[in-house]
């Protein structure tokens, strides 16, 4: 093995198991490691801290490896300058890039430590400076990559710092089913409370949610949620849109016990989101009174701000759904910053976007029934996530029971 | 072809696919048929009814046939008396025995018709009369069958009446998924009516639960659903009240979060056990001070009912747990006199031995987190059943707050 | 009520279900019924078909009524020509238009029936006409309507043909969850001898495959299939694609039982996109000698057709990705001439996506370990669908076994 | 805090997570730990090795945590000799008895150590000598206590081996859902090895099947796996032996596609179940020819073994089946010796009850369709087990082309 480096790594290490992983990582990348020094914590809540030499067959590998190690909170013990290299085609990063992870992050050039403005995971790091006091550091997604931007390559001369979080919490969590069997009673209660916590420190509250939330009758929670000013901005795509204002436009089957707009087939819901068209947008729509309830009227009225991002299987779609997926990952990205809490209804697609864009820094939570959704969510990087397995329908009940004060049941 | 008899069947046959099904099965038992009259209502609720000749190879084949309609609640036309053959073998039925459905049935012998007095799957029929006019008409498990009875065989002279349902519900719940999709605060109420109604009408109610129950945390709802007299008896297995007392001795876990009992192992359980067991029963446990709460606890001070079976994967089991499956079905059976509704919890195993044991009449509601148990059970014959899949413990929370009366959330 | 109109509808209506259905419509569209005639066949396997006349409140909602009742393929008995009306609004069909089927479909205009040429579902039906004898009618998404255009609006002068299909398979397939239960050795032959059906009818095979296909070692048969001409056109996401170039560029893992791609994380993944977007596309990548094994490659090298498509989680994505979703549709529309047999593995997004694209007489497979996927999609339309719950990658294995002749296993 | 002790834990314990389930075990159980020492083993496959020192509020408790931390292969430092309690109760266990995990395990006596003849998991420990010199220690189920007997009570003087594991195979199967994502077909190469290793080693192979055997069309293969020889006792409930007899009696559908045994309905269940009554037992239904085929008859006349016991949904049951459950797990306990390698197939229960008994060294393999029975089966203990998600049917089919020379597909 010709290329080596002593990375070191601090936290819950045994607990998180995140030293399991990094000596995995080492053996799939094909590299080898030596453990230098290991300091376990004595007392229970100790943090431990790691110093390891690896090694890669050459440079290239280490380098890649290195990055990859960097998603775990790893990071080099030297702390050279961060190379950089120009890139001289459009929507391409240069060879050897170095792959973003969404952890905080700070890049040493000239010397100096730079924070990365906007961590976001499996991007770029592009150099731009108008006075070598003036430079800055940020994320790019490859689509935004332009010819002659300064991209980092390798992994030199780049820090991440892991946020530091209850390791108890995360692995009951997730790693296992066990979110199967909680008490979804006392689930409800510390969502809410980490709600809470982030409109008092100031932050906004992030909601991406499926057809789910809709099917399993949330909606009227969801309207008072949004009506009580606990929902800033939402993520969705055209379905759960169309879903609920075809709910809204043609009202609930006769019979109030079958799934609202279900049965209906697929006339309702083409028929609604026409009507919407031929307003001109849901907003317009609901201006002009065509539109007089449901979730997407709440947030209008209530002056929320919603994304909508186009996919494969959109009937339509809505006016406001960006047909585009790369101009509407960038219009989830300028709702991203701000945001202090993210709640994930029913949807495993749009939840894996957001948690692409969110920073490792804010906390998630991700409802779904179904248990592979969870498990597949928390799978991404070193998510601060929680994974509920349980009925939307009725956590997003409870959830309005504990944060509204004057909700009725049903 | 040789055999042939007329059948008829009433009822709402397209919309609740019975008609569909009755094909089906002429077609399985390699039978023949020619629909002599069809009768569709006129109007939207009307029922239908159908006459059909049936035929198949052999009188043998025509009579089990006939029998397999009669599960969907197909009668013959003709009325002759029912054939007798005498059992020669502890715990075996004559061959060509009739084999039960859990429908209201009537049997016709010399001339007259007698109720089968306690309805119940895959069962014989035996006649027993001290005098012809004492004469009277039961199942018997295969497992009770005494040689020397006189036991029905053949499908003459056997009439099913299939319960009146709205068949809208029965299909827009079953068959499909859209249980997955309902408004689930719109079900708990209809559930709680479905009890109201039963105890109004002075029937029992009878719970079969499953250790998911205690894992999601519904015990609080448990206990206060049986004081306040919403439990009349409990069906289940060791591993559900070994868990509930478990949890009531060695406390919930620290970290209140996380589910109890489970991370503990089974060191916990088998302890918990081994406790009951030297107090010589659950019972006495209570009695003794040893045990106090939970469900368990709740069931024995407030009197009321549980039957336990065995299981072949139980640690210990608790003393009054039947380790006879045979014995516990005979307990079980003994439980089902009056019950007016059934709620099955998080259970597939004590949910499907149950729904065999209840005559069709019973509505049963069945409540699961995962779409696979809760179909699995609606494929038990023409039952009453309605599947609900959501969170067994927030279920139960809502339940308990829209039936007892000062019942607090967590 | 006011609007009324007889209808009709002919099939194995019980066995279907289809008439349980066709009630359920009338009365969530709030309609009314009388069944005029009903003639079940007399034989087992005769079709059945009932005259019913239907009310609506309003000639508006008994149009919309009549649509619905369409998508079962009941046809009105009265023959007036279509009405049609005038788009005042690009991209917005008008008001009250007649919302398609993928039935085989024909329209009445000027007393002629013309046969709508690209049956798709939720779409318009556009009519074009250089002259009166060069009359054509075919289907415009609403994101295609351009003002000016002459669209068919309500359900007068309609007719749909729905696909006769043995109707035990149907039944038996979906609408339970005995795919389940089904020997997947007997369903993996009819898949083949389907696949063979279309191939010797001149038709061509749609692939349509979700990332699963590659984590559950699916590519070694998938490239088997390309090479041996069983792939005419792949329907996809860039997820799959990235995954099967991220593979091949990146070597399976050194433990060949872990899964491939996988534990590398994301980071090999973008380096996979970036590459390839650096190379141009991915033929160029293939062209080049970039990319050298794997799916992509197969088809690349086979001169076989595929259609990538762009979601919201994507990363890059991949050159040839329609990151414009309407765009995307387009570009699958183009590809669905001349389909005989769809294929769709472990995808519930790009399968929904295709089914409503695809007319119905095209056989569809859809093939998922997970049986909520195969039950969702069964339930668009009156579909053809067949769904398989069982594993991709030993799916993939037994169908190359069967269709190939030299393959090897493992 | 009052009573402490030193233990030592060795092995692959970060790789494994186990020194994480070390600490939350200590936590969980209101006790405090110091690590003492850490030895991190240098190189990449090392083993590391942890000396702690655990405090407990009382000594009661502090053994508790013992016994507890013993489930993870953590041994006590000192080698007092072990404390013993006489029995007073029949079939209860004294106070404070020390719980048996399923791993090798030796218990101090008089200053020597004795090898515990059977590790079962949830038992006490009976010491049994005739003489000192003739003194063994063997474990004793709750049921199986009698008056009298010595049993060891507290953790001082006993030592657990875990067994050696590769562990990144460990980790990558289980604790995550990777199973999912394993290409299949080479993992049914290395169940194969398991077996052929085991037969080399003159071990037994033992196999646990339900239900899903027979429905997903699994018999031709296991058949075939019977009589090559790759079958020596099977262990099942009641269902999949009526199943089986059920088809190989009425035979499969006449549409060949449906699931066999299926939608005939329990009407052809209890009608097997009791033909095989009345010959007395399934091995005489064998010999008097009236059961011709199936799995359970290729066991009878190759002479292999099998267990059948009951549970309280059960049809009949047959009549080698053992209705008492506490009996049936005896006469499972009888025929684990020798067992080198176990396959569960398609059960939950049976699987789970299995796992309980055999020792932790005989390497395990379960395989179902549902991912939940999958990880559920990974919690018990510190099991040898690997679990695949794929369909049971399929994998039947490859497993017999693997081992048995001549087996044709379909």
């Amino acid at each position: 093995m010709g290329a080596r480096e002593t990375v070191e790594v601090t936290g819950h290490l045994m607990d998180s198991g995140i030293l399991s992983r990094v000596l995995d990582d080492i053996r799939e990348y094909g590299g080898d490691f030596v453990i230098e020094e290991f300091d376990v914590g004595h007392e229970a809540h100790d943090p431990s801290s790691a110093r390891i030499t690896v090694e890669a067959p050459d440079d290239e590998s280490l380098q890649r490896l290195l990055m990859r190690l960097q998603t775990r909170g790893v990071n080099q013990l030297s702390h050279p300058d961060a190379a950089v290299a120009t890139s001289d085609q459009d929507g391409v990063l240069p060879d050897g890039f170095y792959a973003t992870t969404n952890l905080e992050t700070r890049v040493r050039l000239g010397g100096r430590w730079y924070d990365v403005q906007n961590p976001e995971m499996d991007c770029g790091l592009v150099v731009e400076e108008s006075t070598v006091d003036d430079r800055h550091v940020r994320t790019v997604p490859m689509s935004d990559v332009a010819r002659g931007m300064r991209i980092v390559v390798g992994a030199a001369g780049i820090q991440v710092t892991v946020p530091s979080a209850d390791p108890a919490e995360a692995i009951s969590t997730f790693g296992t089913d066990h979110g199967l069997e909680r008490p979804q009673a006392v689930l409800v209660r510390q969502v809410a409370d980490g709600m809470r916590q982030a409109r008092a420190d100031g932050k906004r509250l992030l909601w991406v949610a499926g057809p789910g939330v809709v099917h399993a009758g949330g909606v009227p929670a969801m309207v008072a949620l949004v009506r009580a000013g606990w929902v800033d901005v939402l993520f969705a795509g055209n379905a759960v849109a169309a879903l609920d204002i075809e709910t809204a436009l043609y009202g609930p089957s006769p019979d109030s016990s079958s799934p609202p707009g279900h049965e209906h087939g697929h006339e309702h819901r083409v028929r609604a989101v026409n009507t919407i068209r031929k307003a001109g947008s849901i907003e317009r729509a609901v201006r002009k009174g065509v539109l007089a309830s449901g979730m997407m009227h709440a947030l209008v009225t209530e002056g929320r701000r919603f994304v909508l991002v186009g996919s494969v299987r959109d009937d339509g779609p809505l006016p406001e759904v960006h047909t585009d997926t790369v101009e509407g990952q960038r219009a989830m990205r300028d709702e991203i910053r701000g945001i202090g809490y993210c709640l994930m209804m029913a949807t495993q697609l749009y939840a894996v976007a957001t948690g692409s864009l969110l920073p490792a820094s804010v906390p998630l939570v991700c409802v779904d029934i179904d248990p592979a959704v969870v498990t597949r969510l928390a799978d991404r990087g070193t998510g601060q996530g929680r994974g509920i397995v349980t009925d939307v329908g009725l956590f997003l009940e409870q959830l309005a029971l504990e944060l509204v004060a004057d909700y009725r049941r049903g």
